[in-house]
């Protein structure tokens, strides 16, 4: 046995591990579209799942031939700008798994502005945003956080403040920045139909199948188990001076702390919304778990379990806050994503801010070395470097986003090619774009009637 | 390279193997959420999807908060109390990721149970039910069976009948349990309202959607494969005396002693089903498959392959002939999920005693140490010693749930808050107490009516 | 430290690899059962899901019995004969992770071929054909292709024009197999009722549910992480004289060459059939993706990401022009199945032999051993060898499946069990054969019906 052998090893165990990580994030686009597909009506169930499907297509190649390289390309601290279509790849840095798994997370951004303009978006005008996002908008910003080189990240060569944001699996990253788009989108768009009465009053708008609200939902659930947990990269990495314990532990409390976050906003938003509207609401407990899987995202790695409660305790309300506030200012987003993504994702960022535990910041960023001394949660003594930082992650991504997306979004409109016409959405996108519903019943309902003719003609 | 870094390997190995598992056990409960909705009527959709969700995250908060503590903690041989919310964890003998894989088994018991009392249960009485099964009644049985302290272990020092009884994934711990919760749930609420005419003759009420069904069945299966082979813990564990194999071989062959298992009752089921009501019902083979599952979840790791194939066959028809019964006796399961999780449960049980052989029980349970000597099946040759240690753990199963669940239904309905009014049954659950039901599809007809007038405008 | 240690790491490393991508390729068995289900009307749609959990349960007694020995025993160049009912393994070349791995595969064949013959065949006809196919005819392929000894291999000691066949993960074995058997089979039939008018013109037979086929479609590409990647059956296998490079470099190179594929073919599809019908539709998309995944399963693990893209280019149009010769020749496929896993997986049979980068085939059948001299893609100036023995295999299996599965079907036919009577198919299989319908969606409406009069009687 030799040296290489042990890194034949090492790196074997590894990519086992990011390869079914990033298998996992990879279902997360098929529980995206099941929940978006059942929250909508059903006149728009097949146009919001050709979105989901294309998100993953499309965002395929602009990620191989250029997201990637934008994203952790070597350059300079604002975007990337080498190994594009893969070239140099497998480098000594990045290898192809790694690529699968942050491919998984760029289709994913896409599938979050996606719901907040279902139901009145033309296609051709999905296409061109889709494209945009995935391919520029979000690369840049995961360059700043993930790549060695970007100015937020908590493992280049000069911190910022210190410290460097943590934003770990994509609170920021991902989903304010799907949330942010998403609030552009749907401001730009204007409700639709129907959504407020003449007076103003909000109109109930049903999803058309719960049951595929929750089988997204529990997709979702298990495809974070790759998103935050995977996140680590490599599992690994024995700490020093510490017996049995690694990367392993950690990515181990990682899954904890997600399993803890989302369940207890779940909780919180069962008997919340209980007290609020009197029923006990499947969809409203689906979107809770979810604001707390978001919410816990950017400090899953390095907060406590209790302290994943209290995230997601939290997170609940943030949700339930911002979805009054919403129908207060006549926002109509019909899957919450701005709510769920923008606002629980903003919460996830300064929470990690103020409950960043040093010990796992250590082991999450330095491989668990002692010696060295960093920021981290302001409740828990650790400083303002670390805060300063999520506040300044926070701001930089809306601004960032706001941008590029709002202009986007606005020169859409303004020519004409954003939103459907208002005969268009009453009637549906399916039958008006994609060449028919969803949905066909009918056949089962004139085979039982020919059925029924069919034995009384026998028994005659 | 030195001792640690072997130490490492062995626990990324390890880690990798169990938090893998643990995410498809967490599978299962997507699996019974559509499998549960299919098999109920549209209108109470809602509500039985709801309480799988809520078992997840109740669940997940009760079991850190306790749960795990009276399983796995140390104490006494009946019941555990260390580890209280994670404390002293990582410990040299528990990491996290062990923590999640019994976290996943502890949600997956009360979805069982929410299935024999499903269309007819007050969503408060679930809240009750399901905290008291998951945080206490469970993690005792558990604790009994699965604890190196527990009083049946097949690992402690001090040995029931020289053997301990070995329920290798639980057809007792999880499915027995489950079971006979259903059992007394749907006893003490009687049958749906409907469910038997005037003359007692039983009336079918189909479940609203055999695609959910079927879905549900594929994703469970998909789930036991995290359940059963993941249920070594550890699969970097060599035996002595053999080349080549160790925990890797026997998870491998208990992979394929479930498959057959499973596949074998769903044949079994096919033609027997075929033979008694005269066609070929897919619903049947679906529920066949769970039993052929939930009975060689015992003894999966201890027994030959053609072994599993007698299990499954048998499994199939103790389904087949509890069914019978339960109709005899007018007792009314809509999921089936007593004479499923129950009868079968039980015959797995019984079986493992018969079957076990002891080179396998050496190997799941002595990392293959062959200078031991244990008890096995009774019919290969292996003594009293373990088929009287299963029928103990059966009877106490049976006991134990029994007097802990039966006066807990019995009380909740003396207080009128278990079972809902008829009138409410009659209009579901859904629209009674969740605020609407789970399926909109008239928007899609008034769309296309919609549709059809505005081309007829456009022509005009 | 010693060198069984070293082989128990092994072992278990690819163990854990192996073995949860058997689950994944599992998880193809779901989604062929949703695709399917929501590709036929709602009337056939629990028969041609129960036909795909039969695929499972009975091959997997089959496969056990006798279709492994026939794939893998040793014995001859065109088909084994040992190992029946998994006698003397695990041996030294194969463990039970690897026949599990297999299992996988086998049930997938025959879910194939039952999309061509969908919504007409009689339950009895698909026992003897799935039987028929699991069992004998998909195995013997896979002897000739992937048994050392098989006379097509890449990895036996006489290679066929010094070269053999390369299909990694079966474009050939697995779908031109059930392909060409469901071009039989719907040969034989011939077209549904009503498929064509008295003109001879399609008349257009909309699947009941998009949702299930987008779900289907996603499912699929999940477990194809498994097929393809998996394929490598182990994954710590380090390259001579390379740097940090394995096989884990060539599993993660093959899941990015598979998402390549199916993502270019997609967007094809997505453009292409805009042109051609005017409408973005969504079922197209999924139909593409699946078209292109089935043409790089040959090649994957051979070619560079680049070529990917080119072999689902090319696959978009092949499926697109087959659908319109179908048309053409009034040539009824529910699903498409012959056209996409046929037609597809024969272009990718000859997309190995012209674009084959001797480099990876070296790292993928000779372990990166630089020193050995292998043919490669015809293009990239790797000589005839390999192309002509793609060609070879692809004529052999047209031969072979045709010589068995056409006589099958056609005597099925003489004996008047294939093709169920006229009458039965217009009421549907569902009513006539599997004792009801899929959905009972009535129940909810009168729950509504009655909540409505209930409330109006408490307001009184």
């Amino acid at each position: 046995m030799d040296s290489s052998w042990e890194a034949s090893v090492t790196d074997s165990i590894n990519a086992i591990y990011l390869l079914f990580s990033a298998y996992l994030v990879f279902v997360m686009q098929l529980g995206f579209a099941m929940l978006c597909a059942g929250s909508v009506r059903a006149k728009n169930a097949m146009n919001i799942m050709l979105t989901n499907v294309v998100d993953a297509v499309v965002g395929s190649l602009s990620y191989y031939l250029f997201g990637f390289a934008f994203a952790f390309g070597d350059s300079n601290p604002f975007i990337g700008a080498s190994y594009f279509a893969l070239k140099d790849i497998p480098s000594s840095s990045y290898d192809y798994s790694f690529f699968l798994y942050q491919w998984a997370f760029a289709i994913a951004v896409a599938g979050i502005t996606s719901g907040s303009i279902a139901e009145r978006t033309q296609f051709t005008a999905y296409l061109f945003f889709s494209f945009f996002l995935t391919g520029f908008v979000y690369p840049v910003v995961a360059h700043w956080l993930w790549s060695s080189n970007g100015w937020l990240s908590p493992n280049s060569t000069s911190l910022l403040f210190g410290s460097g944001a943590i934003d770990f699996a994509g609170s920021g990253v991902v989903h304010l920045v799907g949330g942010i788009a998403g609030f552009w989108g749907a401001i730009v768009e204007g409700p639709r139909v129907g959504r407020f009465d003449a007076f103003g009053n909000p109109v109930k708008m049903r999803g058309h199948n719960a049951t595929l609200v929750v089988l997204g939902t529990l997709l979702l659930w298990f495809g974070w188990f790759g998103f935050n947990p995977g996140s680590f990269d490599k599992i690994l990495v024995p700490y020093p001076h510490m017996v049995d314990q690694g990367n392993w532990t950690s990515v181990g409390r990682t899954a904890v702390t997600t399993t803890l976050a989302g369940s207890t906003a779940g909780i919180v938003t069962l008997f919340g919304r209980r007290l609020l509207v009197g029923h006990w609401d499947a969809m409203d407990v689906c979107n809770g778990v979810l604001g707390g899987f978001v919410a816990i995202t950017s400090g899953c790695s390095v907060v406590e379990p209790w302290a994943a409660i209290v995230c997601g305790f939290c997170a609940a309300w943030v949700l339930i806050g911002l979805n009054i506030l919403a129908l207060k200012f006549k926002f109509d987003d019909p899957l919450e994503a701005a709510q769920l993504h923008g606002g629980c994702g903003a919460w996830g960022l300064i929470f990690t801010g103020l409950f960043a535990k040093e010990e796992f910041v250590l082991q999450a960023y330095n491989s668990g070395k002692t010696q060295v001394i960093r920021p981290s949660g302001l409740i828990l003594g650790g400083g303002w470097g670390l805060f300063g930082a999520q506040i300044v992650e926070l701001l930089s991504i809306v601004v960032w986003v706001s941008l590029t997306m709002g202009p986007l979004f606005y020169l859409l409109q303004k020519l004409g090619i954003l939103r459907i016409s208002s005969d268009e959405e009453v009637a549906g996108l399916d039958i008006s774009c994609h060449g028919g519903y969803a949905y066909d019943a009918r056949q089962e309902e004139s085979g039982a009637r020919f059925y029924g003719e069919y034995l009384r003609m026998q028994q005659q």
